[in-house]
C-alpha cells in the first residue's frame, strides 16, 4: 500500500509531518510526498501522486487565510479536489484548516495537528475496505476537535 | 438489482440504517455499503460503488454542520455528486441533512430518519423505470417533512 | 424527432404536462418522459434521455423552494445541467421556477405554465436549426412573464 | 478561418449584429451563427459551433437581468463556457452585459455595442496567433467602456 | 524544460515581463507566451500551451477589478484553471492580483511584481521534482507580500 501526501508552503503548520508520523506508527504503508506552493496547486499534484506514483489513497493538506477571498480560494481548491478524485478514481482526503477556526495561533496549531493525525488514520482505515469505518457510521466523528457524537434520542 | 449505500462517520444519525431497513422491507435488492469520513468523500465512493460493486443506483447520506463554512462544504460535496452521477451514468440520490434545519436534536433525528426512508423508496421506484414516479410529477412531494402538495388553482 | 421531458415529484406544478400539450399541438415529435424526485436528479436523467432514449433535445423542469439553501440547491442542479449538456452534446432547456418569484401560489402556477409552454416552443425551434431563433436575437424574449423587448434607442 | 457567433433571444440588444459587422469590415473570415433562448444554452451551442461547424473561435453574447438570481444564472452560464472551451480546445470569448452595469437603457446599449465590437476584434487577433495581443499585455484594456490603461509608477 | 506564460490585456501591470526576467536569470528554460483578452480566456490558453507548445508547466497571470462581479469572474476563471490543470495533467500556477488588495496603485504594482517573480521561482522549483519545495512545507510562504512564516508554539 502507498499513501500520497500533498501539502503546501503556504500553510503555517507542517501538517504532513504529523500525518506521516501517524502513518508510520500504525502501518508499514509506503509514502510519497508532493509539496506545492498553495492549495490551488493540490488537485493536480494529488492526481499525479495517484497516476505517476501509484498511490492508493492521497491526503491533501492546506490552510486558508482569514479574508473572504481566502474562503473563495479554498472553495476553488476543494472543487478541484472533488474533480481530481473522480478523475483518478481514488480517495483524496481534504485536510484544510481555516485561520478563522480559532482565536489563537496555538489553537490553530492544535487543530491542524489533530486533524492531520486523525485523517491519517482515516486514510489507513479506507485502505482496509469499504466497510472498515461502518462501525462509526453516523457517530458524529470529528477531526481537529472533539467528536460531536451521535444524536441521542431518549 | 443492487443498491449502493454511501454514508459518513461525520453524520450524527445513522441514516443508512433506516434506508437499509426500508429497502429490505420493500424489495429483495442486494445492498453494498461504503462508509467514509465526511461528505466530501462521498462522490468518489459512490462512483466506486457503481463501477466496482456494480450498483444500479446509489443513495448517499451526509450531514452538514451549522456554520457558514459547513454550507460551503455541503455545496462542494453536492457538486461532486452531480459530477459523479454524470461520469457513472447512474443516479446518486443525495440525502443531506443540515443541522440548522430544526431547533432541537430530536427534530433533526426525525428529519434524518424520514428523509432516509423516503429516499430509499425513491431509489426503489427509480429502479423500476423512468415513468414509475410520473404519477407523482408536480405533486410537491418532500423527504424529511410533510409533502407540500401540488398548488391548487380554483 | 424525439423530445425528452424530465421532471420532478418535488415541483408543485405539473409543468411537463403543459409542455407536452404544447409539443403535441405544434409538432409530431415523439416524447420520452423521465420523472425523478428532485432537481438534483435531473442532470443524469437528461443525459440518459439523450443516450438511452435517443432524444434530440431535452426540456428539464424543476421548482426551487424559498429558503437560501434552496437557491444553493438550484445552483447545483443547474451546474449539473450545464455539464450534462456538454457531455451529451445536446441542448437541455432548464425550466426552473423559484417559489419566491411571485407572492401568490396562483401567480407561481401561471408563471410555471407559461414558462413550460414557451420553452416547449423553444425546443421545437432549436430542433429546426441553428438560426431558427435568429430572427428573435436580442429581442428581450422572456418565458414565464411578458417579454421585456429590445432596448430602443431614439 | 471561421468564427462562431452564439447569441440569445433573452438579450435586449442584438450584440451579434455589431460583432458580425466588425468582423466583415476587418477580415474575410467566414461566420456561423447560432441563436439560443438564454445564456445557459450558450455553452453547448458554442461547442457545437466548434465541432459541427468547424469554427476556429467562438464569440458568445449574453445579457443578465438585475436580480440576484440573474447573477447566479450568469455564473452558471459562465462556468459552462469555461468547461466548453476546455472540452472543445477552442477559445470562446464571453461577451456578457449585466443590466445593472449602467443606469439608463441607452448606456446599456452603448456598452453592449462597444463590448461586442471590441471582442470581435479580440477574436480576430487571437486567430492570428498566441502573441498577437502581447503588445497590449498588462495595458488595462477594456471592452464596453474606456480602457483603464496600465498602472504608471513614477 | 519549457515554461508557458499566459497573460491578459485586461491586467494593468505586465506581470509576465517580471516572471520572464526571473526565469531567464535563474534557468535556461525555454518560454512560450500566450496573451489573451481577460482571465476567463486563460484556462484554454494554458491547456493549449501544454498540448500544442509542449510546456512542462504554465504560469497564468490575471488581474481582477474591485466590484463584486469582478470577484465572481475571478472565481470562474480560477475554476477553469483548476479543470485545465486536471485535464492537461500539468501545474498551472494561478497568479491573480485583486485591485482591492491595496489602497494605492503603487502598492498594487509592487504586489503584482513580487507575486509574479516569486511564482516564477515556484515554477522552477516544481520542475525540479515533487519534493523540491518540501523544505518549505508549512512555512507560511507568501507571494506578493512578506511571508507569514510558520506558527511558533513555545
Amino acid at each position: 500500500m502507498k499513501i500520497g501526501i500533498a501539502d503546501t508552503t503556504f500553510a503555517r503548520v507542517d501538517m504532513a509531518k504529523f500525518a506521516i508520523e501517524t502513518i508510520k506508527k500504525n502501518s508499514d504503508a509506503k509514502i510519497a510526498r508532493y509539496t506545492v506552493p498553495g492549495f490551488k496547486d493540490l488537485a493536480v499534484a494529488c492526481k499525479k501522486l495517484v497516476e505517476e506514483d501509484k498511490c492508493d489513497i492521497v491526503v491533501a493538506f492546506g490552510m486558508a487565510g482569514k479574508m473572504p477571498i481566502d474562503r473563495q480560494c479554498a472553495h476553488e481548491a476543494s472543487l478541484g479536489l472533488q474533480q481530481a478524485q473522480l478523475m483518478a478514481n481514488t480517495h483524496i482526503l481534504e485536510v484544510f484548516v481555516h485561520m478563522d477556526e480559532a482565536k489563537t495561533e496555538k489553537e490553530i496549531y492544535s487543530i491542524a495537528k489533530n486533524r492531520a493525525e486523525r485523517h491519517a488514520l482515516n486514510a489507513l482505515a479506507l485502505l482496509k475496505g469499504k466497510t472498515e469505518l461502518t462501525k462509526y457510521a453516523g457517530m458524529g466523528r470529528r477531526q481537529g476537535k472533539n467528536d460531536d457524537g451521535p444524536i441521542k434520542i431518549k
